[in-house]
């Protein structure tokens, strides 16, 4: 459907390109064969030959500009790119138990901060959350969740003792804009209390908010067990 | 070069797919019509189609399988790109002046947590760099960096005294594979002593190992400014 059968592969195609490009054969700045050149150069499809470039272009090597053509970038861009996976699929791959906790569920007038940052009138309430994942009964992220209870009357109908706010709200709401910070802390109350932490020790924190639609849907505090590091490797 | 002129763009079909999704027209699990019957309804061309659906992919909303077409994601799968700018980029961006320090340079043995990461063979030495970057003046970035002294000997020649060797790399070297880590420390002796900090302060640091062709080129940690956070939004 995508794709037809190639004798060389987009995979061959970006291998090649990509040496040409470290080896200095390309050197930064210089322009590349244009793609029907490249695709006759190496018989195969001009989609083939697209491809291998656009996958260059996403891992910052190459400028691709519809009229000037594709450039080799002088200094290539770097991304890091992180799956944010279900914690619960997270702790499960590691072969680890999962077990789901909810320490408290409140409804609150929404606080000024999280007011400012979700865009809330005056008078809102918000659902709290605070909530335990555990691997095979060690804790592993401490969830600490608003919700806008304006934008979702129907999350006050569920009850969130046996599954996770993020799994609900993930069938439930979709979202069209996110933002993700990552940071350390030192350790707070719930912190000390929930993951063992001593007061003050360095907490490595991510913090998630999501809108659909402009409007504010839910801020989510993670806090992540003594030693975790998020890796990537590309 | 790379798109045809369309009547409707790809982000137009991209925002009408995305719609159909998030009401819950093509609910999760659900198989999308073929790329053709898509482009027929939009009276655009197919590639315009592909492009739509591509993004969509990969904001992880959808799963594309050559055969058995595309599907509706049950969970979207969530990514959160980060750019890993070059500093001195990244603190020109905010409008401040730009300052690099070399605070000290060696040519060490190896030390044994190096050589394990970086595979290297007995009795072999590392350039050790520790860099600062300052923001008006102001310390932003402390830079730890070891380089493979056997795999760049040219290294050896740099100063590294006006340009950190961040920059040397990204002209010297090209990398094809690279792994990076995002942890929360507690501070240690440097970075009490060149970022303020106090010892034991939670600290954001980065941690990033390059390699080409499976040898290791360098390792380096990066200690952020107190209060320092990586934010992306997408």
């Amino acid at each position: 459907m995508f794709a037809v059968t190639e004798a060389i592969g987009f995979r061959e195609v970006k291998a090649e390109i990509l040496r040409r490009i470290t080896q200095g054969i390309w050197p930064p700045g210089s322009l590349l064969p244009g793609e029907l050149a490249l695709a006759e150069e190496f018989a195969c499809a001009r989609a083939t030959v697209n491809r291998a470039l656009r996958e260059l272009d996403e891992a910052g090597l190459l400028d691709r500009k519809r009229k000037a053509g594709t450039r080799v970038r002088l200094a290539p861009l770097r991304q890091a790119r992180f799956e944010m996976p279900i914690v619960r699929l997270e702790i499960e791959r590691t072969g680890a138990r999962y077990r789901y906790v909810l320490i408290k569920k409140e409804l609150l007038p929404a606080p000024d901060w999280l007011a400012a940052r979700l865009h809330l009138g005056q008078g809102s309430t918000a659902l709290h959350l605070l909530c335990l994942h555990l691997a095979d009964g060690q804790p592993w992220q401490l969830e600490d969740r608003w919700i806008n209870a304006q934008a979702l009357p129907q999350v006050l109908d569920q009850d969130f003792h046996h599954e996770g706010p993020n799994e609900w709200l993930i069938r439930a709401v979709p979202y069209s804009e996110v933002e993700v910070s990552f940071l350390a802390a030192a350790a707070a109350a719930e912190e000390v209390t929930h993951l063992g932490f001593d007061p003050g020790d360095p907490v490595f924190r991510v913090e998630r908010m999501t809108w659909w639609q402009s409007v504010g849907i839910t801020h989510v505090t993670l806090s992540h067990r003594r030693g975790h590091r998020m890796t990537t490797r590309y």
